[in-house]
C-alpha cells in the first residue's frame, strides 16, 4: 500500500504525517501528539507565548491533548485539570456536558468530578486542545469551565482545521484535501 | 462533607490523597497522575531505574498512565506508543484485544492501529502502567505487544494493589481499607 504524507510544522519541528481518508474523497493529515515528545514540546513552547499571564489553570480533556497540557504545565508552572470523556467510578456529583461533534457525527459526553470542579471556582482558565475542527469539543470544554465557576481567558489549540470562525489561538492550519 | 486522606509517597514526593469508597465498606486512596507534574516526574524517575537498557519502546495505554510514559520517554529518550481504549476513525486493521477487568466488573477493549503495531515488530518493549490491581489490564497490554511481534522485557507500574502475584516492578503498595 502506498502512503502519501503531508508536512506539518510546529516551531522548529516538522513531521511528514500520513494522510488518512476520513470520508470518501476527503483526506486529512493524521497528527499524533501522543508518543512524540519533541513535537509536543515544540507545540507547548509555542502556545505558551500566547498564554495570558493571569491564567490560574490550564483545562484540557481526554485524550490527545493531555500530553500537550502536561508539557505546558511543566514549562510554565501552571497547574492543569483534565476533563474526562467517560464517567469514572470515583466521581461524585460530576459536571456532565454533552458535546455535539460534527466531525464524528455522534454525540459525546464530558465528565468533570466535583473535586476537580471545585479547584476551578473563581479561577482564570485557559483551554488547551490539540485541534479545533467543527469547534464542538472546545465549546463544550468552555461550558464545563463556566459551569465550574471559572472565567475562560484563552482558547489555545495546536492545530486548526476547516472553516469555523471561533476565537481560538492556534499554531498551524491543517488542510482538508479533496482527492480527484 | 469530611474527607479522609491517605499519604502516598513516590520518591521524594508525598501526596495526601482522598479515600474513595469503591464498594460498600471498602475504601481505596484515589491517586491522580494527570494534573500532577511533580508526582509524575518522581514516578518516572524512580521507574527508569528499573528500565532494562535493551528497551526499544515503552508501551502504555489510555488514559492515566500516558503522562507517566510521556515523562519516562522524555527523560530516557526511548520512544513510546499508546494503546487506545476506543476505536479511532483513522485506524486500519487494528489489533483488538479484550480486557477482563475484575476491578470494573465489565469487559473492555484495547485497540492498536496497525501503523503503530508495525513499529513494535521485533522490538524490545517495556510495559508502563499506573496501577496493577487485578492484573487484567496489564496482561491484555502484554498480549497486544506479543501480537504486534514485540518481546516484553519489563512490566513497570507506579502502584500495586491487592493480592495478585504478577511479575510486575512497582514503586508503592496502595492499601485496600475495610471500614469498620
Amino acid at each position: 500500500m502506498s502512503m502519501d504524507t503531508y508536512p506539518i510544522t510546529v516551531g522548529r519541528v516538522t513531521r511528514h504525517v500520513p494522510l488518512v481518508e476520513t470520508l470518501p474523497g476527503v483526506r486529512i493529515p493524521l497528527i499524533e501528539l501522543m508518543g512524540d515528545v519533541e513535537l509536543v514540546n515544540a507545540a507547548a513552547e509555542a502556545l505558551l507565548k500566547h498564554l495570558p499571564p493571569e491564567t490560574d489553570y490550564l483545562l484540557t480533556m481526554e485524550t490527545s491533548p493531555i500530553v500537550l497540557a502536561h508539557a505546558m504545565s511543566e514549562m510554565s508552572g501552571k497547574p492543569y485539570v483534565v476533563v474526562r470523556r467517560r464517567r469514572r467510578p470515583y466521581m461524585q456529583d460530576p459536571i456532565i456536558q454533552e458535546v455535539q461533534s460534527l466531525t464524528l457525527g455522534v454525540s459525546e459526553t464530558l465528565w468533570l468530578d466535583s473535586r476537580m470542579a471545585e479547584k476551578l471556582l473563581g479561577q482564570n482558565v485557559s483551554l488547551v486542545v490539540d485541534v479545533v475542527s467543527s469547534g464542538g469539543t472546545i465549546m463544550a470544554l468552555e461550558k464545563v469551565a463556566i459551569r465550574a465557576g471559572a472565567k475562560v481567558v484563552a482558547r489555545l489549540a495546536a492545530f486548526h482545521q476547516g472553516t469555523n470562525k471561533l476565537p481560538v489561538t492556534f499554531l498551524s492550519e491543517i488542510p482538508i484535501l479533496q482527492t480527484a
